[in-house]
């Protein structure tokens, strides 16, 4: 585009950085940006500066925070008994948007991965393991992908010999889903996994 | 989400306000950044002000550039004599994705809408007349819809009593689509615009 400007491109180089943003859908936001009032541009350049200074890990669950430890591992309405383990802390978001949750939670930081040399050192089980005393349960809420499934039946062979009851997310039709649409291993999970009425 | 950081619910915000970003799509590229080293940030961050700064309109075609006039309308290699009116800087950009044209643009950042109180006081179409002495040929490259067939009617209604030749985009089956899968305009567009071979 030897003809465009080179702060757009700039711009639209660095959006089409971001995760399922492609070259196109980088322009449009970037003329759309363009189009706004230049200071709340400002603002929204700033709220990245600021986010990347404010933010960091909580000591306990490893989520990200601005105040140690994070509001929910600080929080007295919530079951210090129960951990929650998860990949991502986006997946935090997920759950707490059900509002059924009420213990604590753990960042992994990712997930073991033997083909690209991720293991057990490489994401926080460590920690975890240092956080289990007073522990009732442990919830492992992983995606269950082929590392995921490999990530939690680690992780249940390290906790188990604690004497803590180890729990996994159910899977089976996802509420609302057809079963006629549905893929062969969801369905056989469901109906391995099926409940008396 | 009581227990989700204000700053990163303020980036979170600015993301899902872009077009086509719904409110999961921006968490999950906040959460993106996070993870991104903060100089990257900081250089994204920064990236928008500059852009802010430094990009304005080309006084002649009124496409975003950061010299005036803009490369295009400044280039030897251009045929001035050819002006091809689109409704958007983006679609600029897709017109030179061709490699096909070299004639000027003139950018009307908008197009009539009767309904939405737009008319041809509120887009450029003043600046487009008064770059038409020495110009031949006038194309419209705007979007067929209801409004942008409005729009070419009136701007051809304008130029055509000057003797200029005005042309529009050929409308009709997309390269690569397939008969079976076309909408009913389309079709009777392509129908009725066919080409003896």
């Amino acid at each position: 585009m030897q003809y465009s400007s080179d702060s757009i491109n700039k711009v639209i180089d660095y959006f089409s950085s971001l995760p399922s943003i492609g070259r196109k859908t980088a322009q449009r936001l970037t003329y759309h940006i363009l189009r706004q009032p230049t200071e709340y541009v400002d603002k929204f350049a700033q709220s990245m500066t600021e986010m990347m200074q404010h933010v960091k890990f909580c000591s306990v669950c490893l989520n990200y925070t601005e105040s140690d430890p994070c509001p929910i591992c600080q929080s007295h309405k919530r079951n210090k008994n129960i951990i929650c383990v998860v990949e991502d802390p986006n997946d935090v978001l997920a759950l707490e948007r059900t509002n059924e949750y009420f213990g604590l939670y753990h960042v992994l930081h990712g997930i073991l991965n033997p083909l690209d040399g991720i293991g057990p050192e490489d994401i926080k089980i460590r920690e975890l393991l240092a956080r289990l005393s007073d522990v009732d349960e442990v919830i492992l809420a992983i995606n269950p992908s082929v590392e995921g499934e490999v990530t939690m039946q680690y992780l249940s062979k390290m906790i188990k010999p604690l004497e803590i009851k180890v729990s996994r997310l159910a899977s089976g039709l996802p509420m609302g889903g057809a079963i006629e649409y549905s893929d062969e291993a969801t369905l056989s999970k469901a109906l391995e996994s099926r409940i008396t009425i």
